[in-house]
C-alpha cells in the first residue's frame, strides 16, 4: 500500500521521542507533507566532540516535492536549532514562524550564507489553508515569547500539538489563550502531541511571578555588583533582570554571544524595556558597585561559559570582588551537576557570596508545565487519541499515566519512537509501517560524515591516548629497513619512559620480521597480527590500552 | 624552624579538603607522624581515562621514618583505596582498621601481592599509645558496620577526628556511643576536624529504619523478580536487603563484583545473616519469579555495571521478564545524572516498573549527616578549634556557618586546602606554611607517568581525533622523498573524504618542501611550520581542529 493517497492521515516524529531534543513532527494526508518545528539536540558526555545531533531527514528528502511547509512553535534550539542543516539538504517552500523565533532564525540563516526568503511572521490569530490542511495557532506561556500550539484540520479530524507550555496564571508575558484551547478542544480533538518534559514533576509550577518577587528583593538588599547567571533562552527571565535594574538605577553588562543575540533582539522587538540600560564592559567599570548588573551564560557550569571564566579568574573583563553576589536563577540540567558544583566552589574560595536554587526556593521556575497543567491540557483539548511527545520514555510513559488517571482508555494512547508512524482514518487510529529516522551527528561544519566508527576511535584515545608505529619496509626486498618507530599521544609521559617506548618498538619489530614473509597482499593482515603481538605487552607493562595504529609505507632504495 | 621537635602539634590534610574522596589526614608532634585514613578519589569526568586519583605522598615519603601507623575509620574507598598505592611508595610500620575494613583491606593487599602483616584490628574500646600521642576511638553510625571516630591526646590536648557519620537514632546496626563523645567533649577537645559532606543539607538526615520500612513494603506487595541496585558498600542495604528475602521466601542473586565481595566479608563477619539465602544466576533460574530478589551494582547508571547492561539486555545471565521491578535504593551523584536516566529510560522501553528515589521517597537515605547532626557533632565535642573536613569548599564553607551558628568564634574556625597546615601550640593555633601537596594520577598499573601533557592530548583527540602526517626525508640531499602520507583516527569518515585528505597530503608536502631548506638543526621547528600551515587549511575544509602530529623519518637512500 502506498505511504501516499490512500485517505489516510498519518503523524509521526523524526526527532523529540525517547529524548529531549531535536523536535520535529510530521503530518502527512494524501500528497501533503507539513512539518512541526525543526531543533537540534545538544550531545550527552559519550558523542565526544560532536557539536549537535540532528534528525535524519531521509524521509523529507525522498518527499521533498510533496512538502507544503515547516511549522515552528517557538524560538527555542531544540525546535529551531536544526533549520541550517534542513535547508542544507531538503527544499523547504516556506517556513511560518512567530515573531521572536523568526528573527532568531534570520540571523541564522544570514550567518551561515544561505539563501532564504520564505520565511512568515505568524501569530496566535493566523490561519493557513492547504488542500487538505487547514491550520490554526493558540498562544501558550512558556520561557520565550510568541510561543504557539498548532492545531491543524485534517480530513480525519482535528491534530493538535501543543508545543513547549506552562499554565502560568500570573505570567512576566500575556496569558496562554484558555479560551481558545477550550473552543478548540469542544470542536472536538482527534489527536493531541503534548509536552512530556515536567511529566515526572508533581504539581503545578511555579509562577514566574514569584521569581520576579525572589529575584526582586535581592536587588533591594544588595548593595554590591549582582552577578545573574541564567539560561539566554529564557526571555522573560532577561527582561525581569534587565527592566528590574532599570528602576534600581543599575546599568547591565550582557556577558556571553547567546545572551547578546538574545538580548538584542528581544530590545528590538519590544519585549523588553531596555533603553539607556545595556552598558560595555568598558563603560560599567567607570560605575559604583551597587550601579552595577553582570547578566551572564554559564548557569549550567559550561567549561567556556562567561560565568565559568569569572569564577576562575580567566575573563578578560572581570575579576570579582569581595561585595560581589553570584546568583544561578536556574536549575541543573541532568548530567551538569558536577560542572556546576565546580564553578560554585571557585566562586566560594574567592570568598563571595552564591545563591542557587538550593539555598533560595524561588529564584528559578520551569518553562514548561508539571504534572496537574499536562492534566489541565488533556481536559481542555479532550482528544480521542494521545501521543506524548517532547521527552524522554520515562517522560512521555508517565505523561501516558497521567492520561489514564484523566479517564483515558490506554488503548488510545500511544507512546511511540522516532519514526513511528501512526495512522488515522475512519476506522480509528494504529500504529503502523515506520519511516527512516535517526541520529545524524554534526561536528564542524560537516554534517554526517561522522560515523560510530569514528567516535569509537575518540572514546579509545580519550581513555588511552595513540601509539603509532611506522615500519619502513624495503619495496623490492619486503625487508624492514630499520626498527619501527614509535609515536605516541596520550599515553604516557614519553621523556620518562624512552626504555619503555623502545621495548615496545623492538617487540614490533620482531612481530613483522616474524610475519612479514607469510603475508600476502596488502599489509591489512599483517596490521592486525602486529596488534596482537604488541598489545599483550603493553597492557601488561602499563595496564593501559592505547589505540595502536600500525603504518606500512614501502620505501624504494 | 624545623617542621619537627619544636613542641608544636601540627594538623593537616593531603587529601579531603575541597574534594569529597582521597581523604588523608596528618596529625604530627616532634618526632611522630600518625595518618589517618589512606582513600582515593574518582575522577571527574575531564580526566580522560584516569582509574584514580590519589594524594601526593611526597610528605610521607620524606619522612617515613616518622611514621608511627596508619588508623583507618571504616572501610569505604575513599578512606581504604590509596592503601595499595601508599604501601607501594611508603614504609608504613603497622595499619589499625576496625574488622570490616581490615578485611576489605586483606583483600585489596592479598591482590596486588604486596607483602604487609601489620594489619591490627580496632574497635571502639581499643586504646593506642606513642610517646607524644594516646589514641582512643569511639562508634559511630554509617553505612558500613564498623566506623569510628578517633581522639587523640596530644601535648596540646586532644584533637578529634569524627570520621564519617550521621546520627541515625533507630539504625539497623549499633547506635553510635554518644556517651563517650559526650566524654571526650566534657574532658575538653582542642581541635575538631568533622565529615562536612551533607553540610549543605537541611534537618536531620532519614533513619535507615524507614528505608527498612519502605523497602519491606516492596517485598510484601510485589509477585514478580525484585531487582534492586544500590552501592556494594552500603552494608546495611544489603543486609536489609537479604535478610527481608530471607523472611520473605526469596533467594537473592549477586551480580557486580563489588556486591560480591562486600556481601561475602559481611556475611563471614556476622554483620548479615546471609546463610542459605545466596544463590548462583544458575540456581535462580530454576526458580519462581516471587522467589528471586537480584541485588546489584549501577545504581549510579555506570555504563559497565549489572544493573546498565541487565538494562539494554547485555547481561549474559538475566532477560527483564514483564512482572520485574526495579529498584534504585540510592541518589544520585552529581555528574552521574544522565547516565541514570539513560538506565531508567532503557528500563521503561521493556516494559518493567521502576522505583527511584523521586517516585518513592523513603527507598534510600545517606550515611552521612545532615545540618542539625553536623550541628549536635559540634554541641558534645565543644571544640576549641573547628577545621571543617571531608568536602567540597562550598560544603567545607557551609559547615563553617554552621559553628558559627552554634556560637563559635569565626577567627577559631580554619576553612583549610590540601597542605595547609594548623600548628597548634601553648599560644593558640594558627595556619602555618604547607606541606606539599595535590592529586596523582593513576591509570592502568602505573602511578603518576601521566601529567597534564598526556591529559590534554586526550582532550584533543577526544574531541576531534588525531592525525598523523608521515614525511620521508631523503637523509643526505634533506630532500621530502614523496608526498606526505596521512593517518587519521577519529577524525574524520576516511573512505567517504579520500579527496579531502589528499589535499590536506598536498598542503602539508608543500609546506615541507617551502621550509625545510630554511631549518636547521632537528626537525622541531619544522614540525611547528607545518601544523601552522596546514590547521587553517583543516579548519576551513571542516571546521574541525584533530590533533596533528607531524613524524619525520630520515631515509638513507
Amino acid at each position: 500500500m502506498n505511504f501516499f493517497e490512500n485517505g489516510n492521515t498519518k503523524v509521526f516524529a523524526l526527532g523529540g521521542l525517547g529524548e529531549v531534543g531535536k523536535n520535529m513532527y510530521v503530518v502527512v494526508h494524501n500528497n501533503e507533507i507539513i512539518i512541526i518545528d525543526s531543533g537540534v539536540m545538544f550531545p550527552k558526555d559519550e558523542l565526544l566532540g560532536i557539536d549537535y545531533v540532528i534528525p535524519d531527514y531521509t524521509f523529507l528528502k525522498e518527499n521533498e516535492d510533496k512538502i507544503k511547509a515547516l511549522f515552528i512553535t517557538h524560538g527555542h534550539e531544540d525546535h529551531i536549532g536544526g533549520i541550517p542543516f534542513l535547508l542544507q539538504s531538503v527544499k523547504i517552500p516556506v517556513i511560518y514562524a512567530p515573531n521572536q523565533a523568526a528573527e532568531l532564525i534570520k540571523r541564522k540563516i544570514e550567518e551561515r550564507n544561505i539563501p532564504f526568503n520564505e520565511l512568515k511572521v505568524i501569530n496566535g490569530d493566523s490561519k493557513i489553508k492547504f488542500k487538505n490542511f487547514e491550520i490554526e495557532f493558540f498562544n501558550t506561556t512558556h520561557s520565550i515569547p510568541d510561543s504557539l500550539g498548532i492545531a491543524i484540520t485534517t480530513p480525519n479530524g482535528v491534530i493538535v500539538s501543543t508545543g513547549d507550555f506552562k499554565f502560568d496564571l500570573t505570567p512576566i508575558g500575556p496569558m496562554s489563550n484558555i479560551h481558545k484551547m477550550a473552543e478548540i478542544g469542544k470542536k472536538g480533538v482527534t489527536l493531541l502531541l503534548s509536552d512530556s518534559t515536567n511529566a515526572l514533576v508533581e504539581g503545578f509550577s511555579k509562577s514566574e511571578f514569584k521569581v520576579d518577587t525572589a529575584l526582586g528583593d535581592i536587588f533591594v538588599r544588595h548593595t554590591g555588583r549582582i552577578i545573574i547567571a541564567t539560561f539566554a533562552s529564557n526571555i522573560y527571565r532577561l527582561k525581569h533582570i534587565i527592566e528590574t535594574s532599570k528602576k534600581n538605577n543599575r546599568k547591565v553588562v550582557l556577558f556571553g554571544r547567546s545572551m547578546e543575540i538574545n538580548v538584542t533582539i528581544a530590545i528590538e522587538s519590544g519585549y523588553i524595556d531596555g533603553k539607556d540600560v545595556i552598558v560595555s564592559p568598558d563603560e560599567a567599570l567607570k560605575l559604583n558597585e551597587n550601579e552595577i548588573t553582570i547578566l551572564c551564560t554559564g548557569s549550567q557550569g559550561e567549561p567556556l561559559a562567561a560565568l565559568s571564566r569569572i569564577a576562575n579568574g580567566t575573563h578578560k573583563h572581570i575579576k570579582l570582588l569581595p561585595n560581589d553576589i553570584v546568583v544561578f536563577s536556574s536549575s541543573p540540567i541532568p548530567g551538569n551537576g558536577a560542572y556546576i558544583a565546580k564553578t560554585i566552589n571557585q566562586l566560594y574560595l574567592k570568598g563571595v557570596r552564591v545563591l542557587t536554587n538550593t539555598s533560595l526556593n524561588d529564584i528559578h521556575a520551569s518553562g514548561h508545565g508539571n504534572e496537574e497543567e499536562l492534566q489541565l491540557m488533556l481536559r481542555l483539548m479532550k482528544p480521542k487519541y494521545f501521543m506524548p511527545v517532547h521527552g524522554e520514555f520515562r517522560m512521555l510513559k508517565r505523561h501516558a499515566d497521567l492520561a489514564i488517571e484523566c479517564g483515558m482508555d490506554k488503548n488510545n494512547i500511544f507512546v511511540m519512537d522516532n519514526g513511528d508512524v501512526l495512522t488515522i482514518n475512519k476506522d480509528g487510529a494504529k500504529k503502523d509501517n515506520g519511516v527512516t529516522a535517526g541520529d545524524v551527528y554534526v561536528d564542524g561544519n560537516r554534517i554526517g560524515d561522522i560515523g560510530g566508527i569514528v567516535i569509537r576511535d575518540r572514546i579509545l584515545m580519550a581513555n588511552d591516548g595513540i601509539m603509532v608505529l611506522i615500519a619502513n619496509i624495503n619495496q623490492e626486498t619486503k625487508e624492514l629497513i630499520t626498527n619501527v618507530n614509535i609515536t605516541t599521544r596520550g599515553f604516557i609521559l614519553v621523556n620518562e619512559n624512552e626504555e619503555l617506548l623502545h621495548k615496545i618498538s623492538l617487540c614490533a619489530s620482531e612481530s613483522i620480521r616474524k610475519n612479514i614473509k607469510n603475508v600476502k597482499g596488502n599489509y591489512n593482515d599483517l596490521k592486525t597480527l602486529v596488534i596482537q603481538d604488541v598489545s599483550p605487552f603493553i597492557v601488561n607493562q602499563t595496564g593501559r590500552k592505547p589505540l595502536i595504529l600500525p603504518v606500512f609505507l614501502e620505501i624504494k632504495k
